[in-house]
């Protein structure tokens, strides 16, 4: 039997993995995989608009995702992992690029809480998002 | 010994109770009462500036408390409890009143993770906090 200690660096590792998976399909503009990642009752809690779920996120990036070229970095500040639960604080940057375009830049912190499914998948519970435009 | 869903159950309510001390101690400006329910590295997230603790939280708050009447009201959304961690959405509704100053109300969402001390008092370790001027 893994003592406790491995069991949660294993799940640690198993959440930057799946960070690593959600900026790549989000650079190939690939909504499947993105969704897979998401809890089915999955909240986005952004500034100025109210929390949204699966289907609005799919909806907003699809449209955005179409003709822009997406450059990210991401910054991991912390992951706690309980159990069957997770919360992970970062800063994340990212340029769009459109063709014949300035590249717009966002950054900025996220607060996430991340729930294992019963098939061992890490997926994101609630993400508590400030990446906005950069001001000069 | 008690069922985890009673112990559940008595943390949710504790959580309910540290958040309505919270509301309270902010109306009567009362610092010390605040500063003993958060954690001591506690970090505030907010839209537009970097995370800030315990220390930058008392200051700015210091200020800002001196002659201005605050009426609050949360809406709690949901509260997960995970054995000494738990995590929490909740809506609050701000209106900060000066004399001889035309009220200023806020709103905003928050995601805000807990954690129960070796002492059993529930305190804020991490607040991501969208709270900000309501626009006409």
């Amino acid at each position: 039997m893994q003592s406790e200690a491995t069991v949660k660096q294993a799940d640690e590792q198993a959440i930057r993995e799946m960070v690593d998976t959600w900026l790549e399909a989000s650079k190939r503009g690939d909504m499947t995989t993105l969704l897979k990642l998401l809890a089915d009752d999955v909240l986005f809690i952004v500034p100025g608009k109210e929390p949204f779920g699966k289907e609005a996120f799919a909806a907003a990036n699809q449209q955005q995702m179409k003709d822009t070229k997406m450059e990210t970095a991401i910054d991991i500040k912390e992951i706690e992992v309980i159990g069957e639960w997770a919360w992970m604080r970062s800063f994340l940057k990212v340029t769009f690029t459109r063709s014949q375009e300035e590249p717009m830049k966002l950054s900025g912190h996220i607060l996430t809480i991340l729930h294992k499914n019963h098939d061992g998948r890490w997926v994101i519970k609630r993400d508590a998002n400030f990446v906005a435009p950069e001001t000069p």
